[in-house]
């Protein structure tokens, strides 16, 4: 049998027998409410079909208990899989994720931004656009809520911030030792210069080249501005390089696995893995596809499990806080782990 | 240099010379306001720094601007698809929308059906869980709301409550139609019956393999529960059934194409696109990777863009009138189109 609905505090007062107070302070505070009357409300709260209103519980506390997130897409698995962490890591402290996409757009990001703000948000978890962002859309926000960037950040531009991501530095090296003691130095495939990573990867790639006295290259056409399609990126460029002989065999190590999804499609096109001495490519991030695809990718794993557990912990510890942010700059760097397969 | 910033309406009225009440209507209703008016709080509101608090303005409105989204998983490039569609098309509606993963839980999808209830959510799409749903969840729901569900459906249990999808009859038989007349007729290797989808599409197989006086086979282990990890699921599946010699060369059609991204992994290790009167594989929905596998994937493009449009339509014409849900089942389906490609 249904149970009966109840709509309204007032109507819930009457069929529990507990006051209207009471019932709000109830809501507001458990621990505000002798443990005798908890218990009557827990039972009578069984006996009916009653919702309390999100937002009404809410109206008087500081907190409305809702954490933003901005990604820059959601048709990415690599931000999908941090935000399924994000999101099951803040509902075990009590808070609901309203996530925004924006869409690779500076304005949307803005939008973002300004709506989270418009909708009281405890604190926000950002994976800024990057080059794209608007410093100014982030020091806004800062100055109604405290701010986390995860996977990447704007570097320099806002001091205090603190970001959670992966160590770059320690990612490439990982991946360049394997890919030296194995066979010939790579080539780096960069990502469109987008985001720091973008930057900080390249960059890793070209000092730690030179720490070990071999000559760094960077696949021409790389650097070129372009979108958030990857895969089809990667593909076109490599496929033009294949066309015309260029690096038909040696090592490509890319900057992300989508880019190597799509260089493994093109050298697969251009037959370049079925012959001995042929080409090796190589990925980062250790995409939830990677290991699907034909030859299977060689790639280092980011520990996206706690990245997104500790973007969420330390947003967490600064709205406790009541602060809008660190004094000091910090970041939490995670090492990843090497997924040796088939590609390289 | 940044503008003042204002916290309240009393501080904003003060800034511009407006009266609170106005203003108060203004972001209610702006036609509800004088022109000269409307034109005085523009041009106000550029020479300020003001966020109107997105709950105050709409606690005398009937809506909150707010629809809800349920999806049975984030890391599906299907589903983050279709979201995005569905954001940007209430964007341009003047909706925000609340993203709910229920992670494959029933529990978890009773639970981000309650918090749209007690966010007052104005209505909500659904890509229920299908099997694993509880009925329960959106009978209750629906005393809240207007709902509408998207992609798959919970055949029967809910009357009344509009459907936008595709028509899988239809891509099923174009698929077939294709596949039969470039080869053999091929087996069909179902999902994981978890959705309408996993249904309909396998009983459109039977069906219209009679039509063509053709003889059906499932692959067998198609029909145990298993969960959403589809590529894995289909990998592991046709590994062990190439492993024993079965189903070696002929042709598979998959129920959709994470299934098929398995598969050919799969066949790839087996090595058995290598030989002439080797295995043929499609799937079906135009994943955004299909197109990058190798071989690449021969399968039939959903109309995503239509259906995460048409269902914010329906949503919002349901909620402007008012009502819960429609009085006759209603269902809209898309057609698909074929994409061929090397790997049938």
């Amino acid at each position: 049998m249904a149970k009966p609905k109840v709509n309204t505090m007032e109507e819930l007062s009457l069929a529990i027998g507990v006051s209207r107070p009471t019932l709000s302070r109830y809501f507001q505070d458990p621990a505000s409410v002798r443990d005798s009357t908890v218990k009557k409300i827990q039972r009578g709260l069984e006996d009916v079909d009653y919702v309390p209103n999100f937002f009404a519980t809410r109206l008087n506390r500081k907190s409305t208990g809702l954490i933003g997130v901005i990604i820059p897409h959601l048709n990415d698995l690599f931000f999908t899989s941090l935000l399924e962490v994000i999101q099951q890591s803040a509902r075990a402290q009590g808070y609901t994720v309203i996530t925004q996409s924006s869409h690779g757009d500076a304005d949307l990001e803005q939008h973002a931004a300004g709506k989270l703000m418009s909708m009281n948000a405890d604190g926000v978890i950002v994976a800024p656009l990057g080059e794209g962002s608007s410093a100014r859309t982030f020091e806004r926000l800062m100055t109604s809520m405290p701010l986390v960037f995860v996977d990447s950040h704007l570097p320099d531009a806002l001091p205090g911030v603190p970001f959670v991501g992966t160590d770059n530095t320690q990612s490439i090296s990982l991946i360049l030792d394997y890919l030296c003691q194995a066979g010939e130095s790579p080539l780096f495939l960069g990502m469109p210069k987008l985001n720091s990573n973008a930057m900080d990867r390249e960059a890793a790639y070209l000092a730690e080249m030179e720490k070990r006295g071999l000559r760094s290259e960077i696949v021409p056409g790389s650097s070129q501005t372009a979108g958030w399609e990857f895969e089809a990126y990667a593909h076109d460029l490599m496929d033009e390089h294949f066309s015309n002989g260029r690096f038909r065999t040696g090592t490509l190590l890319c900057a992300n696995d989508r880019l190597a999804i799509g260089a493994l499609r093109a050298a697969n096109r251009h037959r370049l893995f079925n012959r001995s001495g042929g080409l090796r490519i190589a990925g980062h991030d250790d995409h939830p596809l990677s290991r699907f695809m034909t030859p299977s990718l060689t790639t280092v794993k980011q520990q996206i499990d706690r990245i997104g557990e500790e973007a969420v912990s330390i947003l967490a510890g600064l709205i406790s806080d009541g602060r809008p942010s660190l004094e000091a700059k910090e970041t939490r760097m995670f090492e990843t782990t090497l997924r040796v397969r088939e590609s390289a």
